[in-house]
């Protein structure tokens, strides 16, 4: 093979999804957890392309509520990714005709652009890395191209691919016909005749499928091309423009382009892929003992089998289980036979219309300048763990209801006090009054750990007057 | 029926149970839990003899380790028992004798005394006093009497109980025979027979029991009297005598009295009698919805049946359960198909094998002079929320490696620290710095709660050293 072109990598990190409740949750999805391996789905995807000469660096399209996530856990794993904003929900086409009008602008239009959705899983990447080589060489001569999966069982949850005639000199072929999620029968009928999975992930010249867009859905590419010219650059993010994005149809990337344009081309690989759309997805990706069960956190099973069981932190025990799955975070517990995993959705439905705060946030919640966890909750007071980084800095802000204790359980505070700066030290507390203005900020290297007593008639998180806010948060 | 002899009910409040991890555990067993009520299973018994002119003041005989349990859920009823503790467990029969030699020498010895099993479940207390009525009138006429259950179903969790001839002028019955606990087999025949479940609560003349006693296990008997002879009171405690009782063997009342003396009679009765000995039996005795579900607590269950879900705070969500038990604590949640209850004594004994704590102790630990509960631990830290009973006081103390922030949240402290006592009100706090004497009480009229954060090197429990303590503890 020839030196392959150089590829950058545009991973897709705006999906919310509900179906791996409750670790997933709205406020923190799929991409941004540890479910098979101790990184993130999102850091494991942003890993597997910063090897080898082949990558350009990375860029991430994600959501305004995700953009410290995708920094900080980018960052956890030393990568520095340009981040694109999406200030709107519009599906994959708008954000992946986007992400190739900034790639074209920044390195060109032949340059190659690898699409890959933030929450899949591969076990294999030096076969997925084989693969991309292979359909880079396909993208270079004038290929939009799609990675097939080569199917391990005749599952209705994925669309297939039937390829076609071989690619000159490559082991691409031309797609013959994209085919929506079948039932069993069918299912069964297109892997006995050797087609393949749709993964949802594509390489292709950024320039391509610009032009692609622009000849197929006019109207949707000049919204997309618009929004990267109007895009403006914020506390270091690139945030689209509103209106030329806002006016993009909600459309997938499949409907849109790839299922019409003939430049299609599919390559087909083993390499371990999943989408882990459900929690029987997960637990057939992880590590199974010899009974076929999956044990994450603290687990004791006995006589039990096939089931998987994961626990963020409390003991979960289980006697005589076969086929179950247990899912148990600080404040919530799911448990359901496996073959139940697609109804999760329908649950989350259910609690959603029953007002429960467990399907949208978890006790931690991530802000900019670090987390807060509640870890106490009374009639009339609060207690939350905080953890601000280095260099991290809440808000001005005062309540009109609650007086705050902070006790400085490790590193060092910077507390601004009306009109006063102090430090306070571990093992060193202090107190702010209702109706007070202040400030808190880490001025040192290592995390800042505090246990924040709130008091007071009324405790919600509303009760906040920003006054400034290095993040720009109203 | 002519009027009632007194009958003096005397609660046998010392057991532990593992069976019904994860709610009771070593350090709060199941009889001071609501499983099937508001109440404990411990003070529902108390209402339960509390009733009508039958019964005299209880006695209440448990463990040091929960006397403070036993005077505190009995004054959330409005009841004063008298409290007997055991120095050491000796099974039932050292407890009952001794409780029958406090009660003779009270009340005198044609005193009736109703030995009663702090964690059983009655859900007819009529037809449960109608029993103790026709049982008081077999005591009274020289009778050992043992509470025959009619059996609902051929169980092998129970003892069996052949009733002979009718005594005269009443319901009771000689025993015939007492039966050990049977294979499944032969349960079903008995229960064709007409054979009883041995309940193991008895009513007999205190000087009666001790009679048979003295006749049947004189080294038994002995021991049982000298240890109330030499009994001695602390802090409105009556403690058993050590040497005295710590020299009797340990045996159960049935062994050692009741299946050889020849006044044995029983009484049989339908009162929605259970000992709840497993969460199978919890389930049973528990109102099930339409579905055969028992939902305690945040609980959300879709297509469901047969099933019990029990919640401590957590939200439990369920799809597709049937005959599952899934118990969720604060630490610990337990899944396992019901049938499969019995086997929780074994989950707990290889879990105690592995040093889990979750199997001794509950995150929320009861003291004297109220409770406290671990809400965050970190390397450095640990933080709890303290309350103090009206009235109660903590043990003047000092700690080497650790020093203490109070927040108080509720209610008002008094505090000494070193030769100063102060006073620390709601959304106030105070520090003691590490090695300082300190103590803290709550001098007011309602609960008094604070937040504690600790910091130090070292947390455990055991860095106190106490310098005064008002309950006599070490």
């Amino acid at each position: 093979m020839n030196v392959a072109p150089k590829v950058v990598p545009v991973i897709l990190a705006g999906g919310t999804g509900t179906r791996l409740w409750p670790l997933s949750r709205q406020s923190l999805p799929k991409q941004f957890i540890s479910l098979v391996s101790h990184n993130t789905l999102y850091q494991d995807t942003l890993l597997r392309v910063a090897q080898g000469a082949l990558f350009l660096p990375p860029v991430v399209v994600t959501g305004a509520d995700f953009r410290f996530f995708a920094r900080r856990q980018a960052a956890e794993i030393g990568i520095t990714p340009t981040i694109l904003l999406e200030p709107a929900r519009r599906d994959s086409g708008p954000a992946l005709l986007a992400a190739a009008a900034y790639v074209r602008d920044l390195h060109g239009p032949d340059t190659l652009m690898l699409a890959l959705a933030a929450d899949h899983v591969v076990t294999d990447t030096p076969a997925f890395l084989a693969c991309v080589e292979q359909a880079a060489a396909a993208a270079a001569a004038g290929h939009v191209v799609t990675f097939g999966i080569t199917p391990s069982a005749p599952s209705t949850a994925y669309g297939y691919i039937r390829a076609g005639a071989p690619l000159d000199g490559g082991v691409a072929a031309r797609v013959e016909r994209f085919i929506e999620k079948p039932d069993l029968e069918a299912a069964a009928r297109y892997v006995a005749d050797g087609y393949l999975w749709n993964s949802g992930n594509f390489l292709f010249p950024a320039g391509l499928m610009l032009a692609e867009g622009a000849r197929l859905e006019p109207e949707l590419t000049a919204c997309a091309e618009a929004s990267v010219a109007k895009a403006r650059t914020d506390l270091g993010f690139l945030t689209l423009d509103a209106a030329a994005f806002g006016a993009a149809r909600a459309i997938s990337i499949d409907f849109a382009i790839l299922e019409h344009t003939d430049t299609a081309a599919v390559v087909a690989g083993a390499f371990g892929w999943s989408d882990i759309g459900a929690w029987d997805a997960v637990h057939a990706v992880s590590a199974q003992d010899e009974n076929g069960n999956v044990m994450q956190g603290a687990v004791a099973l006995h006589d039990s089998r096939n089931s998987y069981v994961h626990s963020d932190g409390k003991l979960v025990a289980g006697i005589g289980l076969d086929g179950l799955s247990v899912i148990a975070t600080d404040d919530a517990v799911l448990v359901m036979p496996s073959d139940r995993a697609q109804d999760v959705k329908g649950l989350v439905g259910a609690l959603t219309a029953s007002r429960r705060n467990e399907v949208n946030e978890h006790l931690k919640m991530h802000r900019p300048w670090g987390t807060y966890q509640t870890i106490c909750r009374g009639e009339r007071f609060h207690v939350k763990k905080i953890m601000v980084e280095p260099g991290g800095t809440l808000s001005l802000q005062k309540h009109h209801h609650r007086a705050e204790h902070w006790v400085v359980v490790r590193g060092t505070a910077e507390v601004t006090l009306g009109d006063k700066v102090f430090t306070v030290n571990e093992n060193e507390s202090t107190y702010l009054p209702c109706g007070s203005v202040h400030r808190l900020a880490n001025p040192g290297r290592i995390p800042l750990e505090l246990i924040e007593v709130q008091t007071g008639s009324y405790l919600g998180e509303d009760d906040i007057v920003r006054l400034e806010d290095v993040y720009s948060r109203q």
